[in-house]
């Protein structure tokens, strides 16, 4: 694990493409229909739509539960394809837990099935802890009872599709969401089940006339570019979107693409096999510094369901071994179709790499495709033609082929959260622990992809090292921008103070820096207003604040942690933060300035880490200074509160709030400017700042309260009262 | 100090008694009249009252300057009369500084006079603080510019008194109260002085013509015991009473007296020759533990004022020795006096030992003793005859004599506070530091005691082994029990949990213990009240809650510390703690069940501490059970929640409250119940509650969140969301 690039996680896995019931050469006895496509949540009434979810929901778990029917005997079930995942009896049990666990959550139902089944098949592969792969923990039951168990499981279902209380529509908040919820994660279930099946031994599959591949191959076609103009992409799914999603798609995404070039086809097993055999696994230098990680560890010397016969290549299926199909798309995983477009760029010159998602957006516009209606599908998708990938020149997109199915398409692209993205409640990890940069997007869905895995709304990442029906198509453009950061601050502290100066309200007290920058500006009716600056300003709230009345603000920590925060938001990020509920349970957050109001203050502000005792000397001039909940943190408040004057205009003002919470940890006890018996009298603070300040200052406002609360979990506050004073500088 | 009888206290110093101007012989020509009474505060109009006191303070400030006439050179003023106080100069200029100080904690001036001399002048002597006490320390000024200081001190005072508006009555509240406190502060130093002046070498002072002792003496009389019949003592001094009071005075007090014999005369120098004559310095047997101590330390043989000469035994006075005055009291500390009383007792076989406070007021109500008037005293008081004692049959009061005046005289009751004591806010540490048991109370002033000094109702006390004007009556009776605990919590955590369960409410949010057991109760309407538990009771609330439904009501708690408060409170006695309020700044509180109209439940309460995951088996049988704030403290929540059904009746109720912050401190991870992700899914809390307490109960009410606040500082609280949920003990 420490590699990063031994398997995926939990989540990933979670969320990974499941394979569903193939019609072999697309006349199958067996199911007479196409499979069900992801149904129209706004369409019709309550009646309609108990229907239409009965349909989509036995559809799915028949087609499901026929994808085992690849397994020659029990001992199948318990054999691990890959050792770092399950083996499949528990992906069997799987689908049905999910639907119970949901189930449960929107209180659909109050009890469970078989407590026992429901610990078994509950969590996947978590990378970090191997020991939940201990074959020792786990003490399968047999195929047999986790049908039955299944059985259970979908009379269940089906009594409450036919049964329950239904509110129309069935949306976000809809208890009922937890069905189609269920039902889309059996989908993807059905394909990474049967990237599994396609992984384990051939002595321990069979050949199930539902799981067919195609009998069609030929000479590969010879690959080449196409122009597509700039233009821009939008995705704007919102929570009255007619059609289910996961949590990553909602919101609103806008961009500017730039004119490119992208492949005709995607690229074929015959275009990789000239990489292959120019040494491409030999050599590690077109690889990326992970992907030379990912080969030294794998010693791969060809893609992974190559087989390098006496008699030449052979592509491993579902449940056999053919002879390559030079002209069907090779199937990798990132690290492997960077290193090809690494390796191209540098036989040709040109720059090519893999497309960005926008990139892929623009070419699912600019070919016009149409997502997948009730009749057969123009693309090898939604199990609408075989169980495997078909030639890459089979389904044209306008100038190109498989803009969509067939093989998924690596991107460049991390998955990072639109603008607008929340989690759901009832799977709030379904994405937020892969916006980590390490989980790139797949695109266009593969010939297993069913449901909302092939909405051109859809959104699926992976570890670049793992495996799925997955290829790529080159594209050849310039540089990338990165991504925004999308990691959600996890830091107990930082997520903290995140939520303190960007989050809700609790017990009714207004944003603490905010009242503090209104209360301010009360007092500043009459006077100049070019420079602020915003000393300890820790996540930066005030400094934005101070951004809207004054022509510039600074923002200045001694913590370069905090002020990441104000940089982030500055920048126009979002920002993203757990916090904590109760023990280790967590919620996901995230603030935008947009949110706030502050979009427009972002050119006028600065961030500068710093030490409020001793200032830089260009941090001066300036005709307001706050100074919130800093003093009783400062090492010397005393050299701070003497050379303040310094930094202000003459008329200039300083805003001082402090709850006076004086801890030797932060101010040793002989820096403290009051709270202490002196001369036998109580010496406050405010004593103290009157002595200190008095040479130059006068007290103009206060001492008055200004209440604020940072929220530690969620039951547990600190509600404290910081005193505000307000001096004018007089000399 | 460790030994504890080197020094006293700077409070003990600041309220301890001061000498006024004496009269010598009765008839003195510089001052025509008898020294001013403590004013009637409450008598005449607002000039009157600005008449009052301005005499009452010129008088106060007069006399106590002439004082320092006795001493015959600056030096005198800066020698110190013993190693543990400061030079006279000190106590010459701290009385001017008192009034500063004061003045400027109600607002009625708002600058200091001379930063300087405040600085020097402002803290006596902490007997912790011994650096203090360096002369390096202090660059002492001359005596002429302490006396220009207290001219312009007088000169402010008088200004104030004259022209400051005055709002009627002069009490407690009013701003003009520090001008009456400093002129009572200033008549304590007036006596303290004078045992500094006494105490000096005999070349550092002289005579003065204010000063002269009583020239008169004669044969001791024989001492003897009368009775006293059992009686009631009763002291309710309030906030309208009509004399200035220090804090220690206030509320109320009664006590029944049982019969006793007290001796006629204060125990002269004559009968104390005995003790002396019979060894009683050279072993210690006959003294307490501490006064052994003192004894070893000093290596004393006599009372400190008696000196042994070639042809006899001398009596040191203020400026001079004379003559041994056989019938004059001795003056001696509380040891020597207990010392004397033990072996007295040994002798006789009485029950011989020095009165308490109640026996003292007893003597003086069966005496039929007046308060000081307008007209000369019939007592050695107030400054009425000279500067010395006088033959301790020369007043009588009743059958006994100088119940009053001529000597204080020593108690067996060690300082404590009566019910509804508060401090006052411009003084907070007169008497509280002195809560500590060793501080015994002395009563009946002596011929220096001035002003407040004299009243009934005055409550001085000094350290055990401390000199005063002060000698002893001895009585005979039985044990002594002794004084309620009066110790103010300190500590920080006990100090937050008392105000917590029996203080003020914050944010409006009312008390949670109350709230949690009205909430309890309303749940309970039809069911028994026999028996109800308070698991967790912390400092006890709840548990008196419980006591006004319940026919009793049991707190426990696995912290003893936490029980004594609630053990305090049902024994009826006061509950007294410091609150943080800014860094080192306290603020004092004491609360009773009386305060919270709880002291009738204090027969139906027991506390015991106990564990709650392990409870003895006779805690059972209950109705009700609360675990307030438990379960995510205790180290195996499991344990309790698995076993207490078997403490309640059936039908009986389980209330739980709790914010369920975790923490592996506490609670083992692995004991957790709940707040983790569970087969992938959130399992909160109160899902491990309802897994755990299923069996034997249905849970009827809740959850719930009930607020709490504690307080950390003045301005720093937790404010938390409790859940509550009610179970039902159902088999």
């Amino acid at each position: 694990m420490h590699t990063g690039h031994s398997t995926l996680r939990k989540t990933a896995e979670s969320n990974s493409i499941a394979p569903a019931m193939a019609k072999p050469q697309g006349d199958l006895k067996t199911l007479q229909t196409l499979i069900t496509r992801t149904p129209n949540l706004r369409d019709g009434d309550e009646a309609n739509m108990r229907r239409v979810l009965r349909n989509y929901f036995l559809n799915t778990f028949t087609t499901y539960e026929s994808l085992f029917e690849c397994l020659v005997n029990d001992q199948a079930f318990y054999t691990k394809p890959i050792s770092l995942r399950h083996p499949l009896i528990f992906y069997y049990g799987h689908t049905a837990t999910f639907f119970v666990n949901k189930l449960l959550l929107t209180r659909m139902i109050n009890t469970r099935i078989n407590q026992r089944f429901e610990s078994m098949f509950a969590v996947g592969v978590d990378e970090m802890s191997w020991d939940d792969l201990n074959d020792g923990n786990y003490q399968w039951p047999k195929p047999a009872e986790v049908k039955a168990y299944r059985d259970q499981v979908r009379a269940l279902v089906l009594n409450l599709i036919d049964n329950a209380p239904l509110q129309m529509p069935v949306d976000w908040n809809n208890p009922w969401w937890a069905i189609i919820m269920g039902i889309e994660h059996e989908r993807i279930h059905l394909e990474t089940s049967s990237v599994l099946i396609r992984q384990h031994k051939l002595e321990l599959v069979k050949s199930s006339p539902h799981w067919q591949p195609l009998r069609e191959s030929g000479r590969a076609p010879q690959n080449s570019l196409v122009k597509v103009a700039a233009g821009q992409v939008r995705l704007a799914k919102d929570k009255t979107s007619e059609h289910y999603g996961w949590d990553n798609e909602y919101g609103v995404h806008e961009a500017d693409v730039n004119a490119f070039e992208a492949a005709k086809f995607l690229v074929s097993n015959q275009e990789y096999l000239q990489f292959v055999e120019a040494g491409g696994y030999l050599n590690s230098h077109n690889w990326e510094e992970e992907g030379k990680g990912w080969l030294a560890f794998t010693k791969a010397q060809h893609p992974t369901f190559w087989v390098k016969k006496t008699n030449g290549w052979y592509l491993r299926l579902m449940t056999e071994e053919v002879a390559m199909p030079w002209d069907w798309p090779v199937e990798v995983n990132y690290h492997e179709a960077k290193a090809f477009c690494n390796w191209k760029k540098s036989e040709t010159g040109l720059s090519v790499r893999l497309p960005t998602e926008d990139e892929w957006y623009r070419i699912y516009d600019v070919a016009d495709v149409k997502e997948v209606g009730a009749e057969k599908s123009n693309a090898n998708l939604h199990l609408d033609y075989a169980a495997s990938s078909s030639p890459v020149n089979k389904f044209a997109h306008g100038d190109f082929y498989d803009v969509v199915g067939n093989v998924w398409q690596w991107t460049e692209t991390p998955i990072y959260p639109f603008d607008g993205f929340e989690v759901h409640s009832i799977y709030d990890d379904f994405t937020t622990p892969t916006f980590d940069e390490r989980h790139n997007l797949i695109k266009g869905g593969s010939w297993i992809s069913c449901g909302n895995e092939t909405l051109r709304s859809s959104r699926y990442a992976f570890r670049r090292h793992f495996f799925q029906h997955a290829g790529f198509r080159y594209v050849v453009s310039g540089d990338i921008k990165p991504v925004p950061s999308s990691h959600y601050e996890t830091d107990k502290l930082m997520s903290e103070y995140a939520e303190f100066h960007y989050g809700d309200e609790y017990f009714g007290v207004a944003n603490f820096s905010k009242s503090l920058v209104d209360l301010a500006i009360t007092t500043l009716i009459d006077k100049p207003k070019r420079k602020a600056l915003d000393l300890g300003c820790a996540s930066g709230r005030a400094t934005f604040e101070l951004a809207k009345h004054f022509d510039q603000a600074t923002g200045i920590d001694f913590s370069a942690r905090f002020i990441t925060q104000g940089v982030q938001l500055a920048n126009g990020e979002t920002l993203r933060y757990t916090l904590a509920d109760e023990g280790e349970l967590v919620s996901y957050k995230s603030r935008s300035l947009a949110d706030l109001g502050l979009a427009e203050t972002t050119n006028k502000v600065e961030f500068s880490q710093g030490d409020a005792c001793n200032l830089k000397s260009q941090f001066t001039g300036y005709d307001f200074i706050l100074a919130a909940n800093l003093i009783d943190r400062l090492y010397s408040p005393a050299k701070f509160l003497g050379a303040i004057h310094e930094r202000l205009n003459i008329g200039g003002v300083l805003m001082l709030s402090s709850p006076y919470t004086w801890l030797t940890e932060h101010t040793p006890r002989e820096e403290w400017i009051g709270a202490f018996k002196k001369d036998g009298e109580s010496f406050t603070t405010l004593d103290g700042l009157q002595a200190h300040l008095g040479k130059h200052f006068r007290l103009i406002k206060g001492p008055q309260e200004l209440p604020f609360v940072i929220r530690e979990t969620k039951r547990k506050f600190q509600h404290t009262l910081s005193e505000v004073t307000v001096w004018e500088r007089i000399n």
